[in-house]
């Protein structure tokens, strides 16, 4: 299709750059309209929308034919002027001159995804095609720029990369939620969080972050949760409770000001109000457990003392403040066997997770960790953990133990949060469910 | 140990920047030389080395005294002035006014890695601790430095992060190197790729990657080969094999310059002599399968036309070139069934391999994809692969099929290649082999 005299490809995303000049476009028909001797294709090509004005009497008469029966995603290459328009999509469009069809997409067997509502089992089975639809796409644009501000949040401020394996040994903390895997005769786990390495490399690197998919064999079907998504995991040599809730704050606000930079138009395609994401500066509220409970309580909620925030507790508690709200030091007894007691109240942990607004839960979960190894295997001991498994890490207090803290923080539930959809299923390219392994 | 006047913490990478201050450095006693009335201890942070030097008379005598019997990986604490000296590691050293040690190990129970030599199995046993040396902390960071400009590089050009799923269902292309996993009383298996993914999200999003953990379970035993690991794959939609290699060239130049501008210290480190990486500059000689053939018969290997290129192969191949050399149009039959044969000679695939220099082998492998429906629907009957396995990637060239293509690209062996080392397993924090699962 391409010949010496032929004027550059462009993506749409540059056209404002070549107003007035000559230029090709490749994408797939996002949309036709027909106006007498007028054509109005609006093409997609991932980068943007762009639309071309195809005029009768400036095309080829078997071009503006086979134009008017374009389906859509029928992929093809319009050939025109770049020209401001304001009332285009985009604020281009395109004054065609010549279009070519790459592949027509057959009218008796059309695209399965049109304007109009699907099932969302339906849009499952097909998430290798609803990819392409205009949300999706806004939605994996911001999925992107969350990633890319975590890494750079902390390539910047000296963290090193350090993977921990997917692939790991015993099963430390109990099989029920593991996904098993052979491994050569043997038996394998998949990972559920790469803590326990990342503290091995902090005492190698001193600030590292492990950044990868994790797996959850969890029955629970919620909207907030996925049997594989992403977690990054700074763990920070040095560092006690406070240092992890200064990190993690600073976090999501570089996070969410990089999103709000980045990607005004994606969250404008999500209908996303940004009026509460623009709240979210320094420094987040802190409580306490204890006043965590007081204030549920008080606002109608039947919480126990001593238990766990479920789902409707946290929403509660979250309306409260305009900003993720950071609540510490919970009941040792409900958290991991890993965390270190509070000097002053042995009971606690000291732990902190973080609320994100507007009901959408826990995206951050941290805490400094014991360093002591003689308390450490005590933990492991009164909780039946088989104390084997665990050598390598308990070396870590054998050989310059120091104190060290981290968090994790899980990237479907921030993306969902500042997309403001509802269900994380659709904050990954190719979701897992308990029910969903395809495609 | 701090106090409202305590100076403050710096870490060892910012000591020129405090020169003449009194600061506090802490770590692990890395090594510890004694003089007389001097002691010259050497703290590691994991930002870098610095040398303290206490003088019997300028601080408390016990605390020389404890100074003096400090066994290496003890964690400490140490309080000085930071002053310039050109013979310390750095070029800086703490005048030590105060040291507080935070965990001694006992010299009965010492730090198990020594700078004695160990053997291999001895250090993957111990590789929670053996990240701790020098060299694998210098890998750790080159290795940082490799993955975050692999995606600068593709996030400065327009690229859209979409990774790919780690869980897959059916089992493409036979299960003999794939690990199978429980999943709810169904089949799953870790993905071998992320390929067929990214051309869904390349037919989304135009140009798109993925980069995660990917897993074969081969039995083969070799330098080059890993049971999980890192692997970059850009996809793009419209891109035919000379865009796919002009990407390809343009990455690894990329990478090798950003390394070679942030990781000098890292490569002294490792006695990388640099000067071959200095050479890493574009265009790559791109050459054919049949020249390859020709070239490694003629060098004296005994490779047989018509067969892929084996370890041996790449090697003789590779020497004959400054820089990596890229090597397309292979037979057909011995790649992938998705690889679009070549319109002048359909026995070829419009594929490539790219061969680090050095001995370090394929780095890189890619091709245009098959974008016509029927074609790809005939590879998959010749080879005997389930069908309707591939319904979803099928409707990729049902739904406005483009020419696209891709590569990956294997971050152990870049890395391993850039770090001048012989054996990938050293390239990745906790590597998994066949024979390895632990720690």
């Amino acid at each position: 299709m391409a010949s010496e005299a032929a004027p550059p490809f462009i993506e749409i995303r540059h056209a404002g750059e070549h107003a007035g000049q000559e230029v090709r476009v490749r994408g797939w028909l996002y949309n036709l309209r027909e106006s007498g001797k007028l054509l109005f294709p609006i093409l997609r090509d991932g980068t943007g929308l762009m639309q071309a004005v195809l005029f009768k009497k400036n095309v080829p008469e078997a071009v503006f034919e086979q134009a008017r029966h374009l389906t859509q995603e029928s992929s093809l290459e319009i050939r025109g002027v770049v020209r401001a328009e304001l009332r285009a999509p985009g604020g281009f469009e395109l004054d065609a001159r010549d279009l070519t069809v790459y592949d027509a997409v057959p009218a008796e067997h059309p695209y399965p995804i049109t304007p109009k509502e699907h099932g969302i089992e339906f849009l499952m089975e097909h998430r290798h095609l609803w990819l392409r639809s205009q949300r999706q796409v806004a939605i994996l644009r911001i999925r992107h720029q969350v990633i890319r501000a975590v890494r750079e949040f902390f390539d910047n401020d000296g963290f090193i990369l350090a993977d921990a394996p997917i692939l790991t040994p015993a099963a430390c903390e109990g099989t029920s939620t593991l996904f098993e895997v052979e491994y050569f005769g043997d038996k394998a786990y998949l990972t559920q969080s790469g803590q326990l390495y990342a503290e091995a490399t902090a005492m190698a690197l001193g600030k590292t972050y492990c950044f990868g998919p994790t797996f959850r064999a969890e029955k629970s079907k919620t909207r907030r949760h996925l049997t594989e998504f992403w977690m990054v995991e700074p763990e920070v040599a040095f560092a006690q409770l406070d240092d992890v809730m200064h990190l993690a704050e600073r976090l999501v606000a570089h996070v969410v000001t990089s999103v709000l930079a980045h990607c005004r138009s994606d969250l404008a395609a999500l209908e996303r109000n940004t009026a509460p994401l623009e709240n979210v500066a320094l420094p987040f509220p802190r409580i306490t457990y204890d006043e965590a409970v007081e204030r549920i309580r008080a606002a109608g909620g039947t919480m126990e003392y001593g238990t766990d925030l479920g789902g409707g507790d946290e929403t509660i508690l979250a309306q409260q403040f305009d900003r993720p709200v950071m609540v510490h030091r919970y009941p040792a007894k409900v958290k991991a066997f890993y965390m270190q007691p509070d000097a002053e109240r042995p009971d606690l942990a000291l732990c902190v997770d973080m609320l994100a607004p507007e009901g959408y839960g826990e995206v951050i979960g941290g805490s400094q960790r014991i360093h002591d190894l003689e308390l450490l295997r005590a933990r492991i001991r009164e909780q039946n953990l088989p104390e084997e498994a665990f050598g390598w890490y308990l070396d870590l207090r054998r050989f310059g133990t120091v104190p060290h803290g981290g968090f994790g923080m899980g990237i479907e539930r921030v993306v969902a949060w500042l997309c403001g959809i509802e269900h994380v299923r659709e904050t990954i390219p190719f979701p897992r469910t308990i029910y969903r392994l395809f495609p």
